[in-house]
């Protein structure tokens, strides 16, 4: 952050009285410009055993499957942004049903709530962020192709809690990214 | 937003191509600035069955009843940002237990992840952001003067779950605030 987006005067770098943290603040408007972890929310869907995979055609990470997930928007509840996620990547209609992992991602300065969710009718398709999107049985996951950490993590969440009903603990971890 | 805190430049309403929202978009160096709802973490502290509750000392809702909570910094997890805040508001050194309520606050464009924890010892004092910290019977919560709706849940939320033991599924929720 180089200017105020407030008045567009220059930040300077400065620890508000109070604070204990330098931030970047505004020396004409005064504005304290705050800097915060996001949420990405997303969903492991499940749909007769199998799981709903998109390989991803943006980067970061093109080319590698992922499930779908994305940034939290203004206006939407975690399970509703989740939602939203699987239809825009997977074109599919899904049933959120339980949380199953908390991700404190430090160096992607992200918290990551993962859902498990029902796909109701194996009806999807590929979403414009996505290369090609499967349901894959889980002995088939390609686990060497997966896009992120968290990817991993949850799947094998998802796998180990199979064929067990919610509602569930989620599992609550810092992952180094 | 008005200027872009990257170039300076006047920032302009409109929807990027590939996406279907309206954001702050930059006509010079073309940088788009996503908002996001940011995190709150914070915890219901309790020792020998009693709770933690602070006064606030800042607006919105100064004179109000809280728990110890805040926005999530870079840099840290959800846990330790918890943490973090019981420090600074009540100077009390807890352990996170159990993660009970997962709120989503549209208005005030929050998420909030709320723990169970416990204050091992009765050490703790009036943090900067606090006028009054004291720790309160059960039975002698102020409900009608508690900061904002999520701390009433999420203080029924730990009262239902007194005496039980975790690990323990959150309540999810959307609060209108």
């Amino acid at each position: 952050m180089n200017f105020c987006s407030h008045c567009g005067n220059r930040v300077q770098r400065a620890v508000p009285s109070g604070d204990d943290r330098e931030r970047a603040v505004c020396p004409a408007c005064e504005t304290i410009h705050y800097v915060n972890p996001k949420v990405v929310v997303g969903s492991v869907c499940i749909h007769d055993d199998r799981v709903l995979l998109c390989r991803r055609a943006i980067e970061p990470r093109r080319g590698f499957w992922t499930i779908p997930a994305g940034y939290l928007e203004l206006d939407e509840s975690a399970e509703e942004g989740a939602a939203r996620e699987a239809l825009e990547e997977a074109c599919a209609r899904i049933e959120i049903e339980d949380l199953i992992a908390v991700y404190s991602v430090r160096r992607a300065r992200q918290i990551q709530l993962l859902f498990r969710a029902a796909l109701p009718t194996p009806d999807f398709g590929v979403g414009e962020e996505s290369l090609e999107v499967e349901l894959v049985a889980w002995e088939a996951i390609p686990w060497p192709e997966l896009a992120f950490p968290t990817v991993h993590l949850v799947l094998e969440r998802a796998m180990a809690l199979r064929g067990q009903r919610g509602p569930l603990v989620p599992v609550r971890q810092s992952v180094p990214d």
